[in-house]
């Protein structure tokens, strides 16, 4: 069978590649009269550090997602009306990330800390479940996906995405109380997905191999 | 025959994929000195309402206005001059739907709300009557088409453009009376492309299959 | 022989993309105090006709040089460095336009309209030239052609590109005269593109199917 | 063996794409009511003048570093975790470019030239440290590699990014001492990739032949 997702792959490639490249553009350049030396411009800088911080974790996070969604869509074939509008869900939380980094960037700092982490928290969450749509309504229907694919791989994908939810709800729940810990937590699952995408991928390929 | 329309799909979904990605630029972050906690951004977002229904409602038309130009090119082989302006107008049209969403947003509460949103159901008018227009030039020459595709999915596909016309000319002139049942309108169209989208799809894999 | 300029197109295709959808954001939103009622929010967008006029004219513009693109790579099998840099040329002024398009937007009205018709126009004559310089780049070693092209073939091509000039000189010329003159001649070369695109195209076809 | 690597490459030509094109918004408009005349506007772009070489800058040493990752890429035929995010710190740093580029654009001029010229080539060291990294992650396992891949091969494409790391260090020396001599340097780069690259890749086209 031939795979038939191949647009759908492309188009999503767009959506992600400009998504996590139009971050760049909520670091800002400063006013023209505010910056006499270059010590004023490093002063700049260092104060806007939860911007830098922002972009960097909106950046890799953004990345990592693409890579799954890479890793999902290299096990379906074949596409219904129900995985393009779960892929479109995934893709309208993607490039809408932008909006609560800048809102992380310019208020992690102050009294509205808690709620732009709750924002920026909350909106990964989104995602993980969106991830998790995709995949029920993928996986559901096996004449959708790879030839040969097992149980165990399918189950094993399962899985990935539904413990990200329970720590993306607990960074959820930290940004009410120490919000840096909220970020920590989303910095520690960039490590536990790269970790984990190394093994469900090489189960993944020997079973491809058999 | 070989497709030929590889490089014109995906020179659309680029610009499909970053028309619907820019639409976040059109959400404000409030000016620095505007928020003092937590409640000032909160209601700052809430009375933000109009803008973040005008992404979503945008983002989700223009996406599927993207499943349909993937199903309307799936059946195009070989391509004109006819074909690939018509497709141009397209994505004209589409690349222009950020203005007419960024008037909404700001404009859609207060006294300018008919024009604002006069102007924002007119531009589906015209994608509409665009995606007409592009169908018709195709099919109207078989050579163009997909080998084998019956007259029935010819005419089936035509009628699926045919019908949302006057939905689209009825959420226009609505816009005079009753702004908020335009974009009503709007939203249930995504229903009805989404519902009949199957359909279709369904008849022209059989047809293909045979 | 296979065709190794696939990732070349692909590069420069997203290029094209995104230089045409970023001309709308040099549309502007009236600020939020300045517009009262329809009828302010009618006149404003009035007042702004130059804006719209410079976004269709651009977009078109550019999308034309990415239908004639697409056509000298359909002819272009394999590449060496000198014609990777006259694409990038190409690509680079390419994504500049939306800069003399903004300035001609907000200065065609006035005493700075001579000035930026020119600076208008002039990026239509680099673009030619560097059109030129692509094809004559590839076409002097026939090895990086499709094989089989006749010399009639690479002629007809040169010859397109090649009687643009004149007309975009003629262009630059008018701006210092009578500006709107340029305008329209570019608007007239739209259509020459479109006519004359059409013939080669049939010709090569004619030459590759022999 | 099949080559693995496709939609990695695409995502990344699209973060490319974008990243080049996006160049183009550091370029300013000037205010409305700041120019009466042509002679104005004149001289408002000849004062901007950092902000047009930054920009040609930025955009060919972005695109010299696309056609670099092009030839690494079409040597890699499989990819492992590690290779796949030494491609996303690559692509991170490109997307960031246009942060150094504004901050050049609007200080290189006055008492923080330094420091902006610095942060410039700074962030030119950080990226060749990158593609050595990718090259490293990629080619100390050969199963990764095109097969028939040369040892000399390897070594010269290795070669080519360690060559390149001393040269951007002594342009982040001058930084501090005279920051014009930074940026003549990395221009000089341009010359030497451009150069290099065609002997590298007539290199590996005749081991591929053999």
């Amino acid at each position: 069978m031939e795979k038939e997702t191949g647009r759908i792959e492309g188009f999503s490639d767009g959506v992600f590649a400009i998504a996590v490249t139009l971050l760049v553009l909520d670091l800002h350049v400063p006013e023209e009269n505010s910056i006499k030396n270059g010590n004023d411009l490093i002063i700049f800088l260092k104060n806007q550090w939860p911007a830098f911080l922002a972009f960097v974790l909106s950046f890799f996070s953004i990345f990592i997602m693409w890579v799954n969604h890479h890793k999902i869509f290299k096990q379906i074939y074949s596409r219904n009306s129900a995985v393009t509008f779960a892929n479109g869900l995934i893709l309208f939380l993607v490039s809408a990330v932008s909006y609560p980094t800048a809102l992380l960037a310019r208020y992690f700092e102050g009294e509205a800390s808690s709620i732009v982490v709750a924002i920026y928290t909350g909106i990964f969450v989104l995602i993980n479940l969106s991830y998790n749509l995709l995949w029920y309504l993928a996986s559901k229907n096996k004449e959708l996906l790879r030839p040969g694919i097992t149980d165990v791989a399918i189950k094993k994908i399962q899985n990935n995405y539904f413990y990200g939810l329970p720590i993306y709800l607990i960074a959820l729940l930290f940004s009410f109380w120490i919000p840096t810990v909220s970020l920590i937590v989303i910095l520690g699952l960039w490590i536990f997905w790269a970790a984990s995408s190394g093994k469900i991928e090489m189960h993944l390929n020997n079973s491809h191999k058999r």
